[in-house]
């Protein structure tokens, strides 16, 4: 299992009339928490994009416990559960507020070769960097 | 059954740099969806906030089948297959990009007294105009 | 003079916790109210970008008189006041709401080749639309 | 003078198909940069809402030097360059990529009762904090 952490503190344009975190902007938490759990690899997401593979969003899932509010410096722990096999990585997410549980999710994406459009594996240098915690 | 149609055209906001629209935008085409399916109920989700209900998101699936890009005309169908019954309501979408089914997800909300914050039934207003439908 | 009219409705991811439009939302107005000039005379900034032209964005300067709020339908008219020269077109933006106005701005924005990002004259078949205006 | 700096770092979300950061995200940066200002007083912006005080935005001006681009590590350069006076109060913004100045604007905000919606003073406290500074 590989874990990583991140925060990020909500800023207004966050935020909707209902005084909380609009739904439809946790896409994007999860986002920022997958590119830092790639960075804490010593490795970057535009490294992987300058290798010719990208990584498109192919399924999201999210339940949302509690909201999030402006100004709060929110937590969002990133997992993969398992080795990624094949074109397919799913990332899980956990997001937490003054250390409570408020949302969770995955997010299924597949490696793509960006000039074919066809499947492609795990860059190897991910998969060494992703070996030793699995 | 309930089913409405509307459409959104891609600006380029809504763009990545992969020349796609970001992910995490179609929880807004959901959003306007939902939004335009009451609308053509004859009543308004602004109508319903006035009666002192909100309607905040509790789920979200999401599968991208294909991408949409700039400036493409997409057509979101929102449907409601079963009568909302107790403090839950669940829409689902299609998304379709030239004739072809792009994205489909589901959405899960409750109603709620914005005062108390506690779970509440449908507005009565809304079930007497979704009842011939089903 | 040229002049175009386009209708926005203001959906939930637009707000703040203000309880009207997050004023960063703006410069997606005019963004829109640009296409839609464009398209009104019959050619899309799609065909600009294909024929090698991008037009990035310069200067924005905005002005808000009033706010706009969740299910308005905002009207932004987009004004070309002079035939663009060179390189550069200004694009004056007036959005109203019920009748007021209630923002103004313009938008500065740079032809040039998306292969060299040097700078590049008006697309020819643009100026043709655009001179019985001037 | 009173000078604050942060640094944001740029996701997917913000690029657009022009492989840059959409323009109109560069007033979430400056939202950002004044955000982190009022803080590093010792203050924030959260309290002077609970204090019954708002900010709406009321002018911002912007110039785009040279585009920000996906991973980028942005530095906003926030200045107050006079004490505030009356209800205004203006903010001026640099953005930095890579040691260089990328992008340049200044933004107007009112203070106003929540409650009333008129203009209203500056709180006392935030001038106290502001005082040593010019």
């Amino acid at each position: 299992m590989y874990t990583s952490e991140t925060k990020i503190r909500i800023h207004y344009a966050l935020t909707d009339q209902m005084g909380i975190v609009y739904h439809g902007h946790y896409a994007q938490f999860y986002e920022i928490g997958r590119t830092e759990a790639i960075r804490d690899l010593g490795f970057t997401y535009k490294d992987i994009e300058k290798m010719g593979i990208i990584m498109p969003v192919v399924e999201i899932h999210t339940k949302f416990l509690m909201p999030a509010k402006y100004d709060d410096l929110i937590s969002v722990k990133t997992t993969l559960k398992e080795m990624p096999h094949n074109h397919r990585i799913t990332f899980f997410s956990e997001i937490y507020c003054n250390e409570r549980l408020i949302n969770t999710g995955h997010v299924l994406l597949y490696f793509m070769h960006s000039q074919t459009m066809s499947r492609a594996e795990m860059p190897e240098k991910l998969k060494e960097k992703l070996l030793k915690y699995f």
